[in-house]
């Protein structure tokens, strides 16, 4: 008998962006959060585990093909520390169940998505991990429960395991018992929701997420004010999620991406993620709502240059080639949707892009995805370990 | 009998910085502001003012030997109509005066960058003309009860009529009578400090500061914030300069240019200044500061992509070889002072700069100058006005 299950979990990219913590050993946020989760037909993370009484070596972990250490006390550790503990009160109430928590664990992952892309992957790496190992144990917690130990391994990890519309309520409780994920809406309520992420290129590494945001915590004067701002942009965000309300969902998303970067330029030494494509990018989004006299698309950056343009599918074909007639990409874009092209609306201004134009390759390239569900559990044939209990794919 | 003067007036940079107004048509602030008065002697803006009773087309003005329109109403019109109502009260107590306030004016103003160089010529350019004005008509006001006048002209005007240290009050009447400009300390209590700017090339070009800054006043959530914050940066950067603390001035000066620029990126539709040249001159300073292991040099940035760096005489050897390095310009840099080159720090990181570097002309050029003095009047034989009441110079 084999004890193994394989879980895909999805990536999400924010609305209202988290950015501070109150707690860095639990991951307590100073804000609630809110995130589309992106279809993992298109990106994805696949874990699978395994649970062997004859694994010598005990617990083992490989990230595409390539084991990596699972620090004692680390946050990989702390996941499948509490995911045991819950797997040991199930198998003390009944004997019958095999020991699994007591055996050693084999762990292969694999992102679909290579990490040039710059998406970050620890959100969806550790929610296919938190999902796999609640399905090996076969877990009874519901998914706010598991998205408690998902938060615990990477803040924004919470928020990929549930489909459509999530948030991340901030919580108040010291030990994190309420700082969980939550559904908003499905994906079904809104499923012409589509997002556009632009890979953008960028010459210089910024500062990491996990040491920016407890910087700006320390010294952004104006961080304190954020946070009193977040509670109604949560509200009215999930209000205009409720009503399909696409321009109060675009605006609210703009202002809040833009207010996480100001903070972070107000942070001491300043830290700037967008470089000059992403505000051309910006510059762009704002002059083709302009330019057809309603909001139809809505930029949103996170901690680097890429952004993710949402809109919804009607309005695709404008966004699209709006898009890709000023940030030429080098090579063809393969677009799972086939969308058409679209002329620009008659009035819009070319002149807010700079002068002369972006070379060709200042967006390496594009994905085009939507708004997708939450984490799946595969069958055995999909798994990613072998019958030696190591990875199919090594490197 | 010729009735004229010839004056000259300061360029000033703010460490404070002014943006939003409370009321835009007296050009009263939402915050105070403070700036160091750059010397004459390298950067002004010279006007002449002539009365004559012969002019016969009414008041006329030549910028650049180029004639402007004074419109009706507008803010030049607005100067020249209060300064002429202050003659117009000596007049009327002293009969034996010339009728200066009844005879139209011919203004002739020049300054000596070149606009492409990106400052702001509007301070120092509305400071000449009151200054010139001021002259002419022999006023008994103060410097302070003339940047009233200045103010309405162009608000940042008002600190370029006086020297060194200078601090706009924001005031409270609604007339605007105490929203004016006063010395914190002379430019002989602090001569050491110099300071250095970077043109910075930009394929954009930005938006206007007049239409910014109200942008944000009625779009920032950040906004109100910064102006809780300013009356404390005022007061410790005024402490910095009584007691030549030079640290502190440093880091306050670097504080604020980060948070005006953050509630800029807080406006919707966001505005930018700074692009990635400017982003990465605040890495060099940041890193010229860490790696010496104190703050030596500050950067500051207005309503554009240039730098200001300021620093003390002794450290400018140092700022000067670090941004002549990371930042080669085209043609050879003139400075006034002779700075010799200096080795960086050994510690110095060169990675904060993107890879592979900045090509050559990404800074066009260097201007080296200092804190310098106030208004200057010139003898006759400067003025830009010929005989025949018009520019020596026309284009």
């Amino acid at each position: 008998m084999v004890y193994e299950a394989t879980t895909t979990a999805p990536v999400n990219i924010a609305c209202i962006k988290y950015w501070g913590k109150r707690d860095t050993r639990l991951i307590l946020p100073t804000n609630s959060s809110l995130s589309v989760t992106l279809d993992q037909d298109h990106l994805r993370s696949t874990t699978s585990s395994r649970a062997d009484s004859h694994f010598e070596a005990g617990d083992k972990l490989w990230l595409n093909g390539k084991e990596e250490a699972i620090k004692d006390g680390g946050r990989l550790a702390v996941c499948i520390r509490e995911l045991r503990r819950w797997r040991r009160e199930m198998e003390d109430k009944d004997e019958s169940l095999p020991k699994l928590s007591q055996w050693p664990l084999h762990i292969a992952s694999f992102n679909n998505f290579p990490t040039a892309a710059g998406l970050a992957s620890s959100a969806s790496g550790l929610a296919a991990l938190v999902a796999s190992l609640a399905s090996l144990f076969k877990l009874s917690q519901s998914a706010s429960q598991l998205s408690i130990i998902a938060r615990q391994g990477s803040g924004s990890a919470c928020r990929s395991l549930f489909g459509g519309f999530v948030a991340w309520r901030e919580g108040s409780d010291p030990s994190g018992s309420d700082s969980l994920a939550e559904e908003v809406a499905p994906r079904e309520h809104w499923p012409e929701m589509h997002a556009l992420i632009c890979v953008v290129s960028d010459a210089k590494k910024g500062t990491s997420s996990t040491f920016g945001m407890q910087q700006t915590v320390e010294t952004s004067t104006l961080f304190q004010e954020r946070l009193r701002i977040v509670p109604k942009r949560m509200n009215d965000i999930s209000r205009a999620i409720s009503s399909k309300d696409f321009a109060s969902f675009a605006q609210i998303t703009m202002d809040d991406s833009n207010s996480f970067h100001a903070v972070c330029l107000d942070t001491s030494p300043p830290i700037f993620y967008l470089n000059d494509v992403s505000r051309s990018i910006i510059a762009v989004v704002e002059e083709l709502n302009r330019s057809a006299g309603r909001i139809l698309a809505a930029y949103t950056f996170d901690a680097g240059p890429n952004a993710v343009i949402y809109t919804l599918e009607p309005d695709m074909p404008l966004v699209l080639s709006t898009i890709k007639k000023f940030f030429p990409t080098f090579e063809d874009f393969e677009d799972p949707f086939r969308t058409q092209n679209q002329d620009l609306p008659k009035d819009f201004n070319a002149g807010v892009v700079r002068e002369g134009g972006w070379e060709k390759g200042a967006v390496k390239g594009l994905i085009h995805t939507r708004v997708g569900d939450g984490p799946r559990v595969l069958g055995k044939e999909e798994s990613l370990l072998g019958d030696d209990g190591k990875p199919k794919t090594l490197i």
